[in-house]
Formats: C-alpha cells, structure tokens, sequence
C-alpha cells in the first residue's frame, strides 16, 4: 500500500566528537587569503578585530581532526544526531534502480543546518569575552540560527538582513526577535557604508555583499563585538562537517557507500558539511571517491559561471582577498527564492577542490527545482527550503540518468532545511508566478572585470 | 556556561505496537452517542456514510489495547519516537526546583501532533477502498497533515479552512496545496449549507462548526467519499495516545514519574494524547495518579465555562448529537491566535473524565501565553505554535507554584507543535497588536439556551 521510508537514527554519544578538517588531506594547500591593502598574506592578528582567536586558528588549522567542545555537543543533542532517510517512495516514484538517501538538517529548532556552526561560534566568542555579535543574512537562515545561539549563550545578536528579504520574508525575521535578537533592514543608516548605498539609491534592495560591509563596520569598532559569518569561511565549513560524518556512519547502518554526494552551494557550508568527510576518506585512499556534485542556482552560479580569483568578500571591501570562485563582488543577482544561494563568492576550500578537479557544479532553474521539490514532498512528506530544492533536483537528475542506463547507484544527498518559513515561494509556484531569473550577462562581465588585481 | 537541554530519544522498536484506549478504564461508561432526529444511540451503522467500519468499531471499542497496522507504524517512524526533553534551561531561567519534561510534538512533516491520527485513518479509508476524503481545518494543522496523509497513501483530500483562517494564513494553505490537496474556504458555495450560510452573510468569517457540516455533507453524498475529523472523537485521541505511551517510557529512562501532566484543549486530541496513558495507569491502581490539566484560551472555555450536555458537533446539525462540555454550537469565538482552540464543544471522553474530576481545566489569555512562548523560545530553542503556548503557561504557572511552596515536582507537558507557520502571530505580539480577546457574555448565554432538548 505505501513504499514507506526508512529513517537511520543514532544515539547522541554518535554526535562526533570532532570536527573533520579537509585542509589536512588538501592535495595542495589553498591559496593564502591577503591584505586588502599590502595584497600580502595576512597572519591571525589581522583578522582578531572580527573574530575570536580560537576560530582564527580553526581557520588556518590543518589538522585533521579538531575536537568539539562539550557545552556544543550538549547543545548539538537538541537535534543531532540528524536522521538519515533512504527515500523509498522517491524512488519508486521516479521508478529508479538507485537508492536514494537523505539528511534531513531541518529538524534543528531553527529549520535548517546553520546552528551547526551558529552554536559553536557564539560558544567561542562567548568564551573569549564577548559581548555582542553582528551579522549579515539574506532569506534569514543564517540570522535566526545565529539569534538562536545567541540566546542559548546570552550574546546579544545584531542581524543587518538584505532589504528584499526583510520586506518579503518578516517570518524569519520574527524568529530572530524570538529568540532576542535585532534585526535591520540592510543597506541600514546605522552604518557609513549603509549610509554611502542609500545615498547613491534610497531604495536599494540590498545583497548579502552590503550587509556584510555593514556587519563588519560595526564589529571593528567596538572591542566587545565581534563578527559571525554563517558560511564562506574555513571554521564555518569545519563545522558543518558533522552532517557528513554522521551520515557516513548511517549509511554503514544501511550497508551502504555513496556513489554520488549532492548539496546545495551558496556559500559552501551545506555543501561541503555532507561532502567533506567523503572527500577526505578518498583524498585518503581508504574509500572509493564518490562523485561530488555541487547544485547551484541559474540564477547566480558562481562554480559554473564564475571566476578562481583573488575576491572581496563584501561589497564594500572592507574584508580580506580570498581566491575563490566569484561573480564579482559587483554583482547582484536577479530576485528568486532561495535568498541562501545568492551569494556572488564562494568558499575558499570549496573553491579549491572545484579548481583540482574533486568536485563538479551544475546550475538549474528554479521552476525545474520546485517541480523537483513538490515531487519529493509527495512522496517523503517533507517540504524542502527553496534552497534545498536544488540538491533535490540534481538527485532526481541522477537517480532518472541511473534509471536509464539501468544502474542501481547510491545517491546521498543533503536537504540543508525544511520550507515551512518558505511557503511563500511555494504559493507563487502554484499560482505560476515563480518564474525562472536571468542575470543580465553584460552586469555579469562587468563586474568580472572589475575584479581587484593581485600579484 | 550553559545550562543545557537533555533528550531521551528512544530507537524506532520503540514506537508503540499498540493504541491505549481509556475506554477500557473509564470508571463509567460514557453517555451513548444519539441519532440527531430519534435521540436515540445510534449503531455503527450510523455512522457508515461518514467513516469506514475499522475506525468505527474504534470508536465504539472497549479492549483495552488496539493494534497498530505496520504501514501506519512504518510511516510513524518518519517521525517517531518523538523527543522527550527535561527543559534545564526554562527551570534555570525559572528558579524553579521543579522538573520540567516536555514531548515535542513539532518534529513532524506537518509540524504537529495531528499526522499521529492522519496517517491512519488514511490507512483505514485506502484498506476499505475510499478514494477521497473531506475535512475541515482551523488554522490548518489538521488539514495539513491529512493532505500529507492523503499523499502518503494515495488519496484524494479536499479541505474546508475557516475562512479567517484561509484569507490570514495562507502558509498552511500552500502547505496542504504541496501535498496535493486541495484547499477551501468556509463558507464555500459548493454546498448547500454553505450557500445557506453565505445567502445569510455573505462576509461570515466561517467557523469550525460550518466547515464540519460542509466537509460532512459532501461525503455523504459519495460512498467512495468519506469524512475525517482530526480531534473529538474516541478514535482520533486513541491515535494520539502514541505521545503519552512514548512519554512514560522515556520518563523511565529519567527515572521520573509526573506529578503534573498538561495539555492545551481545544477539541482535546493533544491533550487525550499526552495525558490518557497517564490516567489510565493511575485508574488501574499501578502507579499514582499524577494532576492532570487541560489548558484552554480564555476566549473560546469550553471546559471552564460551557455545559456537559448533549450538543451537535456542528453549526449545521448534520451530526449526531454527543455529551460534551460544549459553548453552543451556534457559538462563535472572538478572533484570536489559536486557530486549533477554536472548537466550539470537547472530546466526549475528555469531558467525561472532567465530569469524573479525573482532570482539571484552566484558561489563559493569549498575552500571557505568548509571554510564557518567549521565555521558554529562548530558554529551550524552540519556537511553539500558538495552541502550544497554553500548556507552556501553565507548566511555566506550576514550576512558579513548585518554587513558591518549595517543591521539587515533576511536570510533564505536550509541545503539540512548532509554530513556524505562525510567525504571524508572533510579529503580532512584538509590535503590540496582539491583545486579549473575550467572547460576548450574552451571546454565550443565547448558545448555551440554544441547546437541543434531549430526554
């Protein structure tokens, strides 16, 4: 009567004890990230205005294995281990020979995998002293996990949200005020350089790459705050990867090695929290390599369109250079619905494994990702975030291609969070008004082209 | 430097294998159901054009355990076991010398409690050769999870949503539209007691009771067309008892027992779910009775301030008539944030342990509630839907008693649902526009005479 899923759920005591670092099993280091100003590789004390220096050193470790403080894996216990589902009524809807699993990260109180490292890093700067912390976020993922761990960690959290998604998503925005936290429309008065946009353009919709700029401005000025990333940086994709060490050790309960491992790429940090463990165990040679694939928008597709290059990471060039694949921190992309993965840059680590060749990219549309998703959420029951929505779709894709050439490979994917804040997007699917977005090419070339020179 | 949750988190085997049905234990029997023309009882024949013969024979069961199918359990394992947590933050910020459990109900696909009762009466319908299926909802948590049910299993699902609620929530609409159902509002010109109610007020903003005898009359029109109720009735708190069985059991593994078990009512599913297992071990003399409270809104008491009588279940009469705490079924509550506590009459087994004094009941004003939300949000992580909010106050009013007389009681109580698709609600609050609603004395005196005449 039904082909019902399969849930692999682990006892707390199989949290990880520590965080895998893929930086220790790089085939060749990354680049060094440099001095916006001397264009030398900056040391610690560079980025100690903005971070405390014990996720600096996360940032530049290259040991392998980085333990995981006891008060974050206490917290971790509210909702990990994460259930691993072999997706068998996918499968069966899609009549494919593959077998289809998933980590479901939206059971985590804030819906999505972003407490994976808000939790930690509000840990360490609350161990280091720290009063307050400044934010950027775009759909608000980022800001409500981050104003979660404020709370759980007594920080006072400041979140600079991209103006569109402030205006179009306040039920995010009510989660941060929830759990304590403010929340302001970015570009904001509350800043020079927010103040510097809204002069050029009073109605600017905003980006991720301005509210950093303004989340950054206000760290730097004031000892007691520091600044949160929720994805981009080496610490925060180190912290994700308890998503794939945990899903390594479910699938060996499924008697199971993925041929095929999918996430969603904005920033990286989904994507590389499922993908990284499986990197580094073939970078290691103790298991076969999985093919990686990173799924990212059209509309703003960074590994498939972008540049390896020397970047900022924010519009306003306050942050250091790092080489990654970017679209140039000039570029705004056109609106669509997956406000996670409209990021112009991506991570460093991420970057580097897509430039030697360990991972692919593809890009899709979103119509063709809601379609996917509206499949999945009748045969699994779940509803994704639109950002999930492409990893769901570049699953299908593979479980349809090992339907025809009659494969029956082991597909994992990670679906980062669920969509219950998203329903929005969701009602403009039904109705027909989600359409696909095109970036105009000509902003795209030009902001390449403005890209800072090095070396 | 935090002082943290703790989970007891059961494996799958531990779903239980059987429904609880308090039936078995009443001290006395409750009061038969009555054919609405003879008022006479009714058979389950009766019953035919609306339910298939399983669940009625559920309804009218006094076996003490009934089993669970092992496709109804395969889709619980979705979900289930559901966690039960010792909130150690909420009693620190509390000061409290009590301990506070609660069973988080939020983890499921719809987000709440009702997929428990969903999924199988999905089951039962398909195994009797139904193909489509009616409902009403509120604020579409109900209509939700049968539309997810119904996608589970392959079945048409039409539901008939409080206008207000329609027109103010359309998350939960867009919600049932993923799952392929299809969503109305009530009053709706597709039946005739709908076009009855629009001729007489084209603007009405619906109630339960009139999406009841919409849903109603449409099935009974059809015998491949049945009806689903997602509270009130016997079978529908049987399903739910999976909460209170699972709780006992992870209560043990605490080394626990509750002095106090609380619950939010409105048509009392939740509350039976946690709280039945609990009173029929107390009936059976094997363990001692803990307190038992039923939490209700101020503006719609149906337990604090209604009638036990003989009331139709909806505003069209269509139903059969039930013994129940009930307010008039031509009462309608003032608008107000609960959308699942809006239902004018109670669970006939509910009321009739109310009736016993095997329980309590206390009503709270929404203020007061969303006060205790935000406490216990950023005390425990979670966000709870506006119906859980109540049994939040109370467990929070019974820790304060417990540090006010010094006790160190056990409390227990059910987070019915995350409120992730009320955020609404919550903006509400914060901006100052979420006020106390209260019903109108007189017309609750004009429902109240307006009771049918029964023996």
């Amino acid at each position: 009567m039904t082909d019902n899923t399969i849930k692999y759920q682990l006892d707390e005591e199989h949290i990880p004890k520590a965080w895998y670092n893929i930086q220790a099993d790089m085939p060749t280091p990354t680049p060094p990230v440099l001095h916006p100003g001397t264009k030398q590789p900056i040391g610690p004390d560079d980025l100690s205005p903005l971070f405390p220096m014990s996720l600096i050193m996360q940032e530049v470790s290259t040991e392998r294995e980085i333990e995981i403080p006891q008060p974050v894996r206490e917290i971790y216990r509210m909702w990990r281990p994460t259930p691993l589902i072999r997706a068998r009524a996918l499968e069966k809807a899609l009549g494919t020979p593959a077998k289809i699993f998933y980590k479901n990260e939206g059971v985590s109180p804030a819906g999505s995998h972003k407490p994976n490292t808000a939790i930690p890093q509000a840990f360490y700067n609350k161990e280091a002293g720290v009063k307050r912390l400044t934010t950027e976020t775009g759909a608000g993922q980022w800001g409500a996990s981050l104003a979660l761990a404020g709370a759980m960690f007594g920080l006072d959290v400041t979140v600079y949200q991209v103006r569109v998604s402030f205006d179009q998503k306040p039920y995010r925005r009510a989660l941060m005020e929830t759990y304590g936290a403010r929340c302001l429309p970015s570009p904001s008065d509350t800043t020079a350089f927010g103040r510097h946009v809204l002069a050029t353009r009073p109605d600017h919709p905003g980006s991720l790459g301005i509210a950093i700029s303004e989340a950054v401005e206000i760290a730097v000025q004031d000892p007691e705050t520091k600044y949160a990333l929720g994805s981009v940086l080496n610490h925060v994709m180190l912290h994700q990867t308890v998503i794939g060490q945990e899903a390594m050790e479910q699938l060996v309960m499924a008697d199971a090695w993925p041929d095929v491992v999918i996430g969603c790429a904005g920033g990286g940090s989904n994507f590389a929290g499922i993908s990284f463990p499986f990197i580094g165990k073939g970078l290691r040679g103790e298991a076969k390599k999985p093919r990686i694939i990173a799924v990212e928008p059209a509309a703003c597709p960074t590994l498939t369109r972008g540049t390896y290059a020397y970047d900022f990471g924010d519009t306003g060039h306050l942050t250091p250079l790092v080489k990654m694949y970017t679209l140039g921190s000039n570029f705004t992309p056109p609106g669509f619905h997956s406000g996670g993965l409209r990021y112009h840059g991506m991570s460093a680590l991420v970057s580097h494994l897509k430039e030697l060749g360990e991972i692919e990219a593809v890009a899709y549309q979103q119509r063709a990702c809601f379609d996917a998703a509206v499949t999945f959420a009748r045969a699994e029951g779940i509803v994704p975030a639109p950002e999930s929505t492409h990893a769901i779709k570049a699953a299908i894709e593979e479980a349809l291609r090992c339907k025809r050439e009659g494969k029956a490979e082991t597909i994992l994917f990670n679906l980062s969070g669920h969509g219950h804040f998203d329903m929005g997007a969701y009602i403009d699917y039904f109705s027909g008004r989600l359409v696909d977005a095109s970036y105009d090419e000509g902003e795209l070339a030009a902001a390449l082209a403005d890209l800072p020179a090095v070396g």
